[in-house]
C-alpha cells in the first residue's frame, strides 16, 4: 500500500514564519513523523511540496497507477485551483483533504475548498496531527475496500 | 480523560435506513468500536444520541467540568443551530466535529457548519472512522495541551 | 391503509388566535373532518401534533413500518429544521406536505420550504382543506402504487 | 358552476415524450378524468391547451364573468411570465395553481412562480391527480364562498 | 400588571462561563433584580428559563389571559427561530425583546432576529440593565395602552 | 410627424377591471385623449394593443419608416422582455417608455425595466396623465432633433 | 396653486461642465423656461438650488403648507438620502421625480431611487424637458385632486 | 439526414438594422449559405424564423419524428425562455444552440441560456459563420450517433 | 454627570406629521420629559436637532470633554452615515442609539444601522419612552463604569 | 496562415481517464485529425499542452507575430485565469475558445469564462469535434478579415 | 501649478482621537509637510477640512479654474456619496485620492469607493505619508499633461 | 536598505501590446528609473519579472532575511492568487502594492485584490509612476520604521 503525500504553496516555509498561526513544527518533522506512523501501519508513503499549480497537478496525475491513495494539503489552491480539482478527479485515486487550521474559522474566502467535492472526505484543525488522521483515514479507506473486494 | 461522544438527530436510524447513503453500519457497532479504540487509547467514553435541540444543549452544558474533550457528530443542527454553537462556546472544552458523509459533496444548505466556528476542528466525510478519527483527534490534542501546561 | 397526520409548532392554537389570518376553525374540527373523509375513503388516520422538533422528529422516525403514509403540517419548521427534512428522506415513506395558507403569499423567509424536496408533493393555501386534499392525495398515491406494484 | 381548466405550453406533448419524468398518462386521458370527476362533483369544466403566453392571456381575460374559478398549470409560464400574473390579478376569479411534477425538486429556476402570489393556492407533485385535487380544491373554495355569502 | 420574563437557550450559563463576553452577573442576580424593580413599579413578574425552542413555544402560548406583556431574550433561537416568531404572534400580548450583548456588534449571523419583525422593540446591548430596561417598557407600554383606552 | 402608440398585455382590461389598482379610466378614453392632444399639437398618432409578445415585436418592427417615435406602455413584459428590447434597439426610432402605476412604488420583480436601457426616458406613475406626458416628450424631442440638423 | 422646484446637488454646474453628459442648457435657461410655462398653466413656481443635504430637507420641510406640489431633481442625493425621502414623506405634499438623464442607461448605483418610493412618478431621460414634463405633471395632478375633492 | 434551422426573435432585421452590431449579412443571405453547405454535405435543411415564443414552442414540437436536429438561434428568447428549453427537452432530438454575436462580451443579462442546460453544444460569437459551424456540429453528431449505433 | 441628546433629520417635525406613524408627542415634549427624568435621575442634558449631517459631526465631536454620555436618534442618517459613525468612534463617549419606531419592522433599507457597530447599545421601538429608556441607559452605563472604576 | 492551438491542464489524461465524461479519443488522435483537417483548409497548425498558467500565459505571449490565430482549451484555468484573460488580449492575435463538454450544463463555477470576454467566439460540447470546429471558425474568420482588408 | 487638498469629515480630530488607528500626528503637522514637500516640488498647495458634504461638492466645484489639480481624503464620504463624485466628475480637474488607513484591510463597506470610478488614481495605507505621495503623484500627473501638450 | 520590486505575469509585454491601455513605455524603462530613483534615495532595487504564480512564490519566500520591502505589481494575479496573499504574509517583509493602472476604473472583477489584505498599502492608476510612488512609500515606510526601532 503506497500513498502518495502532497504539500502545497508555503507549506516550506512551516515552522520558520508566522509561528503563531501554524506553530513551530516545521514540514521535516511533519514528513518524519508520517513516516514514522507509516511503518506502524505497515504502508509506504513518498512525500512532496511545491508552490506551483501546474506542478501540483502534474504530480497528482503521475500518482495514478503508481500510489493507492493521496494525501493532500492544498495550501491556498484549496480555493483557487479547479485545475487541481480536475486533477484528482481525473487521475481517480482516493483523495484525503487535510489542512493544518481550521479553515472554517478564517476569512470568508478559505472557507470552500474546490477539492472537498472529489476527496473522500476532509480534515482541518488539528495542526501537524491533520497529517496523521489524514493518513490513518486513507488507510482505513483502504483496507475497508479491499474488505469489500474480497467479498 | 474522559470524553463525551454526542449523536445527533435522525443518527438513531442508522444502520437501518438509506443505507446506500449512510452504510448498513448501526450506531450500536460505532459506539462499541469507540469503546474500543477508547481502551486502546486508555481514555474513557460517554456516548448519548438525541433528536432535540434542546436536549443536545443540555448534554453539552453538563460536560463541563465532567469531561476533557467532546467528539460530536451534530447531524441536521450543523446547519441550523446557533443554540448548539453558543453551548460549545459556552461550556468552553474542547470540541471535535465529525459527520460521516462528506457534507461539502452534498446539498448546498449542507456547506456550512455552525459549530466549526468554535470547534478545535472538523473531519468529514469516513463513514464510522470519521468517529474513531475524531477520538484519536481529541485525545491528541488533549495530551498536546497537557505537555505543553507542563513546560 | 394507514396514515398518520402530524400538525407541527403553534397549530394547537388555530381558531383561537390570528382568526383573520387563520380562520376560526380548530384543529379538533379539522382532525373530525380527517377522520370522516378517512372512513369515507375506506383508511385509517392517526393523529399528533407538537410543538417540539425533536418530538416531531420522533414520531416521523417511529411511523417507518406503522404508516403507509404521512400528511405533514410542519408549521414554522417547514423553513427551519433540516432535521424534519432528514427524518422524513430517513423513514422512507410517502409524505405530502400541507399548509393552510398559501406560504408564497407571506413574508420572504416563508417561501422556501426544507421538506418538498423529499415530499412526494405539496399542497398550500385552502384552509382546513389542504388537509383532506392531502389525505385524498396520499390515498391516490398510495393506490397508484399498488396498481403498479400488482403488475 | 363552471371551472375553466387551462393547460400551458408543452403539456400537449404529455404521454409522449419525456415519460420517464411526466408519465404516459396524455393530456386526454387527463381531460377526459377531469370530465368524470366534474360530473360526479355536479359541476361543469371546460379545458384549452396553447403554447402561446398571449394566448393564454386572453383565455384568462375571458374567464372572467363566464367562469366561476380558474385551474391552471401554467407549464414554463410559471416560472417567466409576470403578464399571466397580471391576467389572473386583472380578471379577479379564484385561481388554482397546479403542477404534475414538485416544482421544488427540480431545477433552482423552476423553484419560483410568479403565479402562485396572486393564486388561492399551489398543488405541486402528485402527477395527473394535480388536476383532480386541483378541481377538488376550485370547487370546496366556490362552495365555501357561497356559504359565507348566504350568512 | 402581570409580566412575563422568558430566558432562552444557554442564559442558565450567565456568569459561570464567558465572563469576558457576559460579565459575571448570574441569572439569579438579574432575576433578583428583576423582582425588585417589579415592586418599585408595582408589577408582578413570572420568569423561566429554557434551552429548548418547543418548550420556550409552549410557555409564550400559555402566556395567553396569564399575562399582560412578555419580556424575552430569545438567546441563539433569536436568528434561527420561526416557531417562537410565530407563537408571539399568535399570542397576541404586547412582546419586549432583550439581549445583553449588542448584537449588532457580533458575527453577521446574529444581526438579524426573527423575534423582532413582531416584537413592540427591542433592547439591546445593556449587558443585565437591557432586562431591566426591557421590563419598564413593557410596563410604560402597558400603562400607555391603558391611558388610551379609558380615553 | 406620426407616432405609434403602444399598449402592453392587460391594459385592454383598463378601467373594467382592478379600478382600485388602475381608476375607471378605460382605454378607449385614453386613446380619445392621445388624439386629441396630437390634434393639439398637430402630429398624428396610431394606437394598438395586444398581449403577445410576438405581436408587439412586429408591431415595433413595422414601426420604421413609417413613424417618427414609439410612444410604449410594455406592461408586464417590461420586466421580462429582452425581445421587445431587441425591437425598439433594432428599429432605432425613438421611443419613450410609460407606466400607469409608479412601477418603483410596486413590488421588486417590477422595478426592473428591460425597455429603460434603450429608451429616450421613462414616465412613470401619473395615471393617464402618463401616456399624455409621453406623447409631449416624444414631439419635444423630435423638434429638438429637427432643431438640432437645421443647424 | 404654487409650486416648489428643487435642483439637488451639482445642478449649479449645468451647461458649463460634463456638456457632452447634459447639454449646454444653464440651470438658468430651465428656470426661466419654468416660470414661462407656469405662466402658460396659470400657477406660480418658486426655484431654489443647494448641494447640501440638510438644506434640502429643511426647504423640503418648509413647503408643507406653503406650496401645493413639489418637483425635484435631487441629483445625487436620489440614490443615497434617505433623510430626503423622509422629508418628502413627512411633509406629505405631492412630489415629482426628474431626471436630467435617463438614469436606468447608467451606472447600476444610479439606477435605484430613495425617492420614487415616496413620489407620485418619476420622469427620467428627457433632458431640460423633464422638468417641464414634471410641471405639466404637478399640474395634472393637483388638478385632478380639485376634481376629485369637488365631487 | 433533415435538419430544422429556427431563427428567433428579430432577426428577421438582419442585415438592414445595427448593422455596426450584427453586419450586413442579411437572413436570406445566411438561409441560401445553409442551403449551400447543407448540399456539400449532403443533408437537407428547412429554415423559419419568428418572433412568436409560442409559434417557435410549436415548431420545435413538430420538429419530433420529422427532423433529425435542430439548430436554433434563440435570440432574446435564450435568456428568457424556459417554455422553449422545454421543447427543446420534450422533443427529444439532438440540438444546437448558435449565436451570431458573442454573448459573452454582452450585457450581463444576455450571459445566461435556458437552452444551453438541453443542448448538446453551444457556438457563439462568429457572425454568420456560427450558423455554418452549427449545421456542421449538428451533421457531425448525428454520424458519429449512428456510427456507435451501427456497432 | 452631563449627558448631551442629539435628535437627527425630520425629527423636528415630530407630532405634527405622519402622527399615524410617529403619534402626536411633539420634539418639544419630549425634551421636557427628558430633563424631568435627568432631574429625578440627578444628571444633566443638553439637547439638540439638527437636519445636516456634517452638523451632527460636529457636535458629537465638540462632546468629546463636554459630555459622559450621548443619547442619539440618527434619524434616516442610521442607514446612510459612515460619518457619523466615524464621529461616535473619534470621540470615545459612550454612545446609545434610540428610534421611536421598531425600526425592524420596517423597510429593507432601514433595518441596518451603521452607528450600532459603535454604539454601546441600541432601544428601538417605543415611541417617546425610547429616549427615556436610553438616557437610564445611559445613566445606568456610567455609574456601572465609576463603580468599576472604583475598585 | 498559422494557427497555434493550446490544450490546457489535464487534457493530456484525455480517453485514458473519466472516459465516462470525455470519451475515448486521446489527445493525440484529436492532434492527428486536426492537422490533417488543417491541410485540408490549407493552413498550418502547431499544437502545445501545459497544466501551468504560467506556461500557457507564455505560448500565448509568443504566438504574437508568429501565428495568425489561437485555437485554446484552457480547461480548468477557463474558470479561474486572468493571467491568461490578459495574456489573450496583450497579444491581440484572434482567438477561439473551445470546449469539448458544454460547460453550461456542469457545476455553477464552471459556467463563466474568463476567455470568453477577450475571444472571438467560444465553441462548446460537441467533443473532439469542438476543435474541428475551431480551426474551422479561425480559419473563416482570418479569410473575412482578409477579405475586408483587400477592399 | 496650483493644488488643492481636501480633508473630509473627522480628520479634524487626527492625532488626538484613536491615535491607535490613526496615530499621533496632526492634521497642522501633514498641512505643515505638505507646504514644504509643495516648495521642495515648486508648485503651491492650498488646503481646507470640512465635515460636511454639501461644503466639500462646494469647494470641489469652486476648484474649476483655480486649481491644477485636487488631492482629496473624502474620509468616510468616500463610501457613501455620490454628490462627492459628481464634483469630481463635473469640475474636470485631475484628482488623487488619499486615505491614511489602507481601507482594504477594514470593514467591508469600507472597501468600495465612490471617488476612485472618477479619480486619476488611489493611494492608501501609509499614514501621513498618503498625502505627501498623492501630493507627488500630482504634480508628476500635470507635468507629464504638459509634456503631452508640448508635443 | 534593499528592496525587491516583482512585476508579475504579461508585465513583460508592457510598452509594446495594448498601448492605448497601458501607454508605450518598456518595462526596460520603468526598471531603469527605479534604479535611478534608488540611487537618488540612497537605497538598492533588485527586480523580477514573471508569469507564474508558483515561481512568485518562490521569489517572495526567498526575500525574508534578504530584503527589507517589497514592491510588487501582481498583474493578473492580484485578483485571483490566494497563494501570493500567503507568500507575503508567511514572508512577513513589509509589502507595496503597485497598479498601472486605476483597478477601480476596469472590470468588475478586477476590482478586489487578494493582495492589499496583507499589504501595508496600495497605489493605483499612475501609470508608469505607480512604482516610483511604491518605491518612495516602502522607504519611508523602512524610515518611520527605523525611527520608532531608535526610540
Amino acid at each position: 500500500m503506497n500513498i502518495l503525500v502532497l504539500h502545497g504553496p508555503n507549506l516550506n516555509l512551516l515552522g520558520t514564519r508566522e509561528t503563531d498561526v501554524y506553530g513551530t513544527v516545521t514540514l521535516d518533522k511533519i514528513n518524519g513523523e508520517l513516516e514514522s506512523l507509516a511503518r506502524e501501519l505497515s504502508v509506504s508513503v513518498t512525500v512532496h511540496q511545491s508552490n506551483g499549480e501546474g506542478e501540483l497537478v502534474e504530480w497528482i496525475q503521475k500518482a495514478g497507477g503508481r500510489y493507492d491513495a493521496l494525501v493532500i494539503n492544498p495550501g491556498a489552491y484549496t480555493h483557487t485551483s479547479v485545475a487541481l480539482r480536475d486533477a484528482v478527479a481525473g487521475v481517480g485515486i482516493p483523495t484525503i483533504e487535510v489542512h493544518l487550521s481550521n479553515i472554517y474559522r478564517r476569512e470568508e474566502f478559505r472557507q470552500h475548498s474546490y477539492i472537498a467535492g472529489v476527496a473522500v472526505g476532509q480534515i482541518s484543525g488539528f495542526g501537524a496531527d491533520s497529517y496523521a488522521l489524514g493518513l490513518r483515514a486513507a488507510v482505513a479507506h483502504l483496507r475497508a475496500q479491499q474488505a469489500t473486494a474480497k467479498k
